[in-house]
């Protein structure tokens, strides 16, 4: 029996969100039924939704930030039970069987015989062909291996944004060895970057903001951030030279990498997270004298969502959000272009 | 006392190089006299005769692939004796008290109080204030932190580029983890990549070469790779998506970079040593989506040179040398500009 679900869809690149009726898939064996209490608005929802990513198959249900309540498992599901708090990110199914499958990077299967690759949460086509619709609904059915389990500490509406948000500054600040002793800049302090500062100082590092302005250093500080830079004042970048271990991008602006490299430490690593529309002018003299490193970073697979959630719940960290109902979200998304949200938009399903 | 050597010296960008005498310092209670029997030909020696990186102190002795025999130690010197195999890379002293010389990795010094960063082997200034002159000459002296000891293997003409060559590769190979398993491509087998090829092999990696064309396939297999792709056969590098762990680009031609970017697996990591005089249009999609990197590498320190060494003795790898006399220099460098060099000229210091 398959399970309907109320969800807000855009039905093209420039029209409001409205209210639909979607069906959720009968429950298989190993299927979780998730009652979605939150889900966050993440910005390349909004790129999808507009059609700035490529085409789109519309009516489009996006969020892909997902926390709520199991309601209900299959037959030969063991690691969820009803009542439990659980997560879905950005994917809900790969192929299990390829070598970054096995890796536990399932966000980069290259796929078997029965799947072509990983099945995007939402946009994307499910194994029974099906397109995928996302978290702006009431609820969702994912394999449990794709359910990550949110720790009872975290209030849901504050656990949503990890799921994108959180793992995505997660797994490149744990790849890159941020910890006791290094020197870690955020640059950008939004949605991603509010939780980059909050899990960097908590694994140990000492934390930098990188910000246009200083509009968000009272913040940055509460977040954890020994100090912010703001590269609206003159020289601020020069005198940063030599200074990081390891800085993390969240923004899409490229005009000052040449100087964002320049502020690395030898050996150091400038790892970006944000996916820049144009391409920009490069110069690998300050990547090979120095031996620094340019790095991208997409999310992170299951087991280092799972690792992310529980490190918050002990680090006692969350996103900090606005939550908003369905109606909120057409009005949101311009929001979050113009960085007017602190930090997060959550959205309340019970609203819909 | 100091020490006269015969050395070969350009004294402007476009002169033939001559035969003059320069002088060594007197050795220093820490310092190594070294008789030089065999110094290689980087092709950064020639871009610095050229001028092509900047100003240079004319005359100019390059020359940083220097192997020899010591003939006089200092009166505290304890890690050499007269007689032994010796060899001097890229610079010959630092301030051994920043955090890149407590790290070993001398080659970014950043400096202290006394000495303003890495002496660089020629065209540098020594703590003494006078200029640095290179290995194109039949003695130098050099603090014996800064010598590395060759292997009684290795015999010294094949071991004189491994100080720069052999070091140039060696250490992204190790950072970034070649070895059982993984699959490394070598972009562009010259004086760099043959060693690259050669120690990537012995680390267990399956090696492949990428070449502008078939003429050196045969090498290669000799060398250890197990297939050497073309890039003037069309479609070469479209084959090659997603197939490797590690590439090494010795080339300074970047007008490939993004398909070899799509060349690695995803978290793969493209490593250049070559460094291309102008930028390039750089696009961020590659790395992000994949979690790619894009690193720099140059040389590496005292210690992991000394790995290398003794890597390469234990392996029985060498370079694969053209010895030539110093009348022959000048002539050389067009051959090396010219690609025709199989696969390093090496300079005997007894025809000076």
């Amino acid at each position: 029996m398959t399970t309907t679900a109320i969800a807000y869809a855009t039905s093209s690149p420039t029209t409001p969100f409205e209210r639909i009726e979607i069906e959720r898939r009968e429950l298989g064996p190993k299927d979780v039924l998730i009652d979605i209490q939150f889900a966050g608005i993440c910005h390349s929802d909004i790129h999808t939704a507009r059609g700035e990513w490529g085409e789109v198959n519309y009516p489009l249900v996006p969020g892909h930030e997902i926390a709520g309540v199991v309601r209900e498992v299959g037959s030969a599901v063991g690691k969820y039970a009803p009542g439990d708090h659980a997560g879905v990110g950005c994917f809900v199914d790969s192929c299990g069987e390829c070598e970054q499958c096995r890796d536990h990077h399932e966000q980069f299967c290259t796929g078997n015989e029965t799947l072509r690759g990983t099945v995007w949460t939402y946009d994307g086509t499910g194994r029974d062909g099906q397109p995928t619709h996302g978290g702006y609904s009431t609820s969702i059915v994912v394999n449990e291996d794709y359910v990550c389990r949110i720790p009872d500490e975290i209030p849901l509406d504050q656990a949503a944004p990890l799921l994108c948000a959180g793992i995505t500054m997660y797994s490149p600040l744990r790849r890159w060895g941020a910890g006791p002793g290094t020197k870690v800049a955020i640059i950008g302090m939004g949605g991603l970057g509010h939780m980059g500062v909050q899990i960097a100082a908590a694994m140990g590092a000492e934390v930098h903001v990188i910000s246009q302005t200083r509009s968000k250093e009272e913040d940055a500080r509460r977040f954890g951030a020994t100090a912010l830079h703001a590269t609206s004042e003159p020289g601020a970048l020069k005198k940063l030279r030599g200074t990081f271990d390891l800085m993390i991008s969240t923004i899409s602006d490229t005009t000052d990498l040449g100087s964002y490299l320049r502020a690395l430490k030898p050996r150091g690593v400038l790892a970006n997270v944000g996916l820049p529309e144009h391409g920009f002018e490069m110069h690998l003299g300050p990547l090979v004298n120095g031996s620094r490193v340019l790095a991208g970073s997409q999310i992170g697979g299951i087991k280092e969502t799972q690792e992310m959630l529980d490190f918050c719940a002990t680090h006692g960290l969350a996103a900090q959000v606005e939550v908003i109902g369905g109606e909120d979200i057409t009005a949101a998304y311009d929001r979050v272009v113009g960085s007017e949200v602190r930090y997060r938009y959550v959205i309340d399903t019970s609203t819909f």
